[in-house]
C-alpha cells in the first residue's frame, strides 16, 4: 500500500492542517485524494497531539463555546475551516449550515484532539461505529484497538457503549487516542451507578453522570428524552416491544414512576451543560422498531414528534442537536422516516442505524441494513450507524468492525454519488478507468480494501505478470471483453468503413498479446 | 437443521408434488414454510428424476410446444399450477402473466428435471447464480458441485457461462443435475468452436450451437441481438467501454463485416427453434454501463430500445422473453432503467446484474450491488443476476458464490417485503417474534443461513444454557431492553397506574432470572 500516504493541505492558517489519503496512480495519472479518518496514529499509552487546543484557548470559555453559537455570531471558526476543506467546499456555506441547525460539528472543547467533521446533509455521509465493554466482554485495550480499527477504515464517528466494569477508564482511553468525535449513552453509565435497577435513577445522578463524561471530552450523547410517559403504552403491542436500551431504561423509570422522564422535565439544565462544553445532543430513538412489523408506527411517530420539539428547546441554547432515527424498516417505508423526521425536527441532521430492511438474515445484517442506509442516505440522512455481521448475536469482533464498516462506507459513498456530492464521483471514474485501462495495481490502490482486492485477485491468478495482464481470471485471456473494447476503440477513432477494412485487412485480431 | 425439514403439498393430480422447507417452530408455535429451491438432491453420476416428463409427453410436440403457447390457449399446464402453488397464489393468475407476456416459466421440453418457477413482477423477486469453467479454472465436478451449492442457498436459476474446455460435456452435466432452470450464452461455445476468432462466426455455426444446447435442454439463453452496428461507435467514448462478453464479441464482428449482426438479421429463425424447445430468450444487454460514469447512456438505451422490438418478434412465435439489464448504475439512476424497460419491451419481465452503486469497492461487489438489487426488485424487476465479492477479480469459488447468493436472497426478499407479495412478511414476523421470545433455536432455524447465526451467537456465548437465556451478548443479562421490554408487555396489559403501583410493590424490578 505504499502508493498510498497521508498528505496535508494548509489552510488559511498554518496549525489548520487537513489529512487526505493521496493515492498515486501510474502511467502519468494524476493521484486521487480521498477523505481520511484515520487520524494522525499515536501509541495507546501516549494519547494523540491535541490538534484543536489553541483554537479553543484563543475563543476562551463562557457559558455557550459551542459551534453553532460562534455560526450564528458570524465567526469561521478553525474548525469550520478544517471541515470544509475536508469537504471541498466553502467555509462560509459550512458555517451557514451550522448556524441553521442543518449541520453539526461536534467537538467538545475537552477532546482537542478531535479532527473537525460535519454532519448534515449538504456533506458527505458519515458512518458510525459503535465500539464497548459489556458484561460478558470486558478489555479496555481491546476497545481501544477496535477504535483505531474502525477509523483507519473510515468510520467517521465512534460510539462507546460501554456497560461493563471500568466504564470511565474505558471512555478515557477512547477519547485521548480518538482523532474522531465520540459518542455515549449516558444512561448505561448512570445505570451501573444504581447497580442496574432504573427504578433508583435519579436526575441528579444522571447530571453528575453527564458532567463526569461532558469533562473528559464526550462529543455527542444520546439523551432518550421522547420516551414520554404517555408513549410507552404505545409500544405494548408490538411484536418486538422496546428495542432501544436507553428506551427501555426510561420506559421502565416513567411505568415505575408514573411520572414523566427527568430526561424530558430536565432538558433545559441539560442543554445549559451540554452549551458549556459543546456537547451536541444526539436525540435518541428509544422506541425504533425491531422488526419490519413495527416500522413507522405510532410509538416511534410520537416520539419522533417529541424530538423535534427538543430540537427548537436546545436551539435555544445554542447547543447543536442531530436525531436519530431507526432500525428496522421495509423499503418502502423509508422515505417517510427522513421526510417526517426532516419537517418536524426542523431539518437538523438525522442519524439512523441502518436501516435493516428485512428480519430473515441474522449474521449478515451489515448487508440486510446497508441497502436500508444507502437508501435513507440517498433521501438526506446524514449519518449512518453501523451494523456488524455480529448484530442480534453477539459482540463484534475486530473482523465484524471492519465488515460493518466497510458495508457502510459502501453505502455512504453509494448514497453520495445519488446526491451528487461533487467530490464523490471522482473516485469511481479514476478506479473505473484504471480498471479499464488494466493498471491493476491502480486499481487496487483506489479500493475501500486494497489489500482484499489484491488477495482475491491472486487467489486466481498469483503470479505477478498477471498484475499487469490485459484480462483477468473471469474471463481468462481470449474472452475478456474490456481487451475487445480498446481494440474496438481504437477503430472507432477512424471511420466506420475504413475502420472495417483495416479490421479484415489486419487479419481481424482483436486479442493482442496478454501481457505488455 | 434437523428442525428444518422438506415438505410436499400436492396439486390438482398426484404427480404435482410442491416442494417447501418447513422450519418447526417450539413452544407451540405453527411451523413457517419456505420457498425451496434447493431440489430433490441426486448423486452428480445419476442425474435427477425427470418429474416433468409426463406432463411434456401428454401435450405432445408440435411447432410451439412452449408455456407461452399453451398459456395464450387458455390451458394451465401442470408446470403453472405447480409454480403457482410455490407462490401462493392462483394458477390461472399465473396462466394470465405468462399470457401476457409480464412473467416467463423457463421449461425446456428437454429438461424435465425442472421444477417449475416464475419470473415476473408480480411474483417473488427471483436471484440467478453465475458458474462456469474457464481457459483458467476448468473442473466439471467443481461446477456441478458449484450448481448444487447455490441453489441450497436459495438461486432460483443457474447459468452455465463455461468457456474453458468440455463445454458440452460441462453443460449435459449441469442440466442433469439441475432441479432449476439453467440458462447459457451460446455465443460463447460458438466461439470455443472458431478458435475465439470473433470474424470467423457465421449464423449457421451459431444457429448448430443453438440448437445442440437446446436439444440438451437449456432452458433460457442469452442473445446479444441488440448490438447493432450502429449502436457500436455510441460507447467508444465511455470510460469503460463494452463489458458484456457477448457484445464485445458481437461488436468486432458487426465492425469486421461492416454489416448487421446476424443474431439480428436472423432472428425469426431463432424464434423457430426456440418454440420447438420451450427455451426462453434472454435478451442480452450487450452495451450495459460497466461503471458509474456510462449508466444511462446512449448506447445502453439504444440497445434496450431494440430489445423492445425483439420481443415483439418472439411473441409473434410464443416464444418466452425477458431482458437483461445493468449492470453499474448510481442510485438516483436506478428507476428510470425499470421504467424505460417496462415500457420500451411492453412489461416484459426484467432481469438485472446488480446493478453496483458504486465502482470503489472491489472484493464487496456483492454488497455494492446487492444495495442496486434491493432498490431495482423493488421498481419490478423480476430476477437478480447475483454478483459474488471476486467480480472484476476473479472467479468465484465455493465460498464466494453462497456469498453472493446470500446477499442476493436479502435482496430479493426486501424488495418481496416493499412489493408487498402476499407471502413474504410471514417470515420476518415468525423470526421476529421469536427473538423478541428468547426462542434462540428457532430464530436460528428460520434464519436465511441457520448455521452461521449459531455460530456466531456461539462465538461469545457458547454455552448450551445460553440457546434458552433471556439476553444475548450484545447487551449482557442487565440490559437486555428486549427482556425489560416483556416486563413492560406484562404491566401494560393492566391500567397505568395500576401498573407502576404493582410495579414499585413488586421491588421495580425489571429483570428476570437470565435462564429459564
Amino acid at each position: 500500500m505504499s502508493a498510498r500516504s497521508k498528505v496535508y493541505v494548509t489552510g488559511s492558517r498554518p496549525d489548520i492542517r487537513v489529512p487526505f489519503t493521496e493515492v498515486a496512480l501510474s502511467d502519468g495519472e494524476p493521484p486521487v485524494r480521498l477523505y481520511d479518518t484515520s487520524g494522525p496514529g499515536s501509541e495507546p499509552a501516549d494519547g494523540l497531539p491535541r490538534l484543536r487546543a489553541d483554537w479553543i484557548a484563543e475563543r476562551g470559555g463562557g457559558d455557550r463555546v459551542t459551534q453553532l453559537h460562534y455560526a450564528r455570531n458570524g465567526v469561521i471558526t478553525p474548525e469550520m475551516e478544517f471541515a470544509a476543506i475536508r469537504e471541498g467546499l466553502e467555509p462560509e456555506f459550512v458555517r451557514a449550515e451550522i448556524a441553521a441547525g442543518r449541520a453539526i460539528l461536534p467537538a467538545n472543547i475537552n477532546h482537542p484532539e478531535t479532527e473537525p467533521m460535519l454532519i448534515g446533509k449538504e456533506f458527505l455521509v458519515k458512518i458510525n461505529a459503535n465500539i464497548g465493554t459489556s458484561a460478558v466482554s470486558d478489555s479496555i485495550a481491546d476497545e481501544v484497538e477496535k477504535l483505531t480499527w474502525a477509523t483507519r477504515w473510515g468510520a467517521d464517528t465512534v460510539m462507546d457503549l460501554s456497560t461493563g466494569k471500568h466504564i470511565h477508564a474505558t471512555r478515557e482511553h477512547i477519547i485521548r487516542n480518538a482523532a474522531v468525535p465520540i459518542g455515549t449513552v449516558p444512561m448505561y453509565q448512570a445505570l451501573e451507578k444504581v447497580n442496574g435497577d432504573p427504578v433508583k435513577l435519579t436526575w441528579e445522578l444522571y447530571r453528575d453522570t453527564v458532567i463526569e463524561q461532558a469533562e473528559q471530552g464526550v462529543d455527542y450523547m444520546t439523551v432518550h428524552a421522547g420516551v414520554l410517559l404517555r408513549h410507552v403504552p404505545l409500544a405494548a403491542d408490538r411484536v418486538t416491544g422496546i428495542v432501544s436500551r436507553g428506551g427501555s431504561i426510561m420506559a421502565a423509570w416513567c411505568l415505575a414512576h408514573h411520572t414523566e422522564t427527568f430526561l424530558y422535565t430536565h432538558f433545559r439544565e441539560l442543554c445549559e451543560i451540554f452549551a458549556r462544553y459543546d456537547v451536541a445532543f444526539s436525540l435518541g430513538d428509544g422506541l425504533r422498531p425491531g422488526s419490519i412489523a413495527d416500522a413507522n408506527d405510532a410509538a416511534q411517530l410520537a416520539e419522533l414528534r417529541t424530538l423535534g420539539e427538543l430540537t427548537t428547546i436546545a436551539w435555544e441554547y445554542d447547543v447543536q442537536v442531530m436525531i436519530e432515527g431507526p432500525g428496522h424498516v421495509p423499503i418502502h417505508k423509508i422515505k417517510e422516516n427522513v421526510d417526517l423526521q426532516q419537517e418536524w425536527c426542523h431539518e437538523a441532521p438525522f442519524y439512523t442505524l441502518g436501516p435493516l430492511t428485512t428480519d430473515v438474515a441474522p449474521a449478515y445484517d451489515h448487508i440486510t441494513s446497508a441497502i436500508g442506509a444507502a437508501m435513507i442516505g440517498t433521501f438526506g440522512t446524514a449519518m449512518l450507524c453501523y451494523v456488524t455481521p455480529k448484530e442480534h448475536l453477539g459482540l463484534p469482533n475486530r473482523d465484524d468492525v471492519k465488515e460493518g464498516v466497510i458495508a457502510y462506507k459502501i453505502a455512504a459513498h453509494a448514497a453520495d454519488l445519488a446526491k451528487g456530492h461533487p467530490s464523490a464521483q471522482v473516485w469511481d471514474d479514476a478506479l473505473s478507468k484504471a480498471r479499464f485501462e488494466f493498471r491493476w495495481e491502480d486499481q487496487f490502490n483506489l479500493s475501500l480494501d486494497p489489500q482484499r482486492a489484491r488477495e482475491y485477485h491472486d487467489e486466481t491468478l498469483p503470479a505477478e505478470p498477471a498484475k499487469t495482464a490485459h484480462f483477468c481470471s473471469m474471463c481468462g485471456p481470449k474472452f475478456c471483453s474490456m481487451r475487445i473494447s480498446h481494440d474496438l476503440k481504437a477503430y472507432a477513432d477512424k471511420g466506420m468503413s475504413e475502420k472495417s477494412r483495416e479490421f479484415v485487412e489486419a487479419g481481424g485480431k482483436v486479442y493482442l498479446p496478454v501481457v505488455d
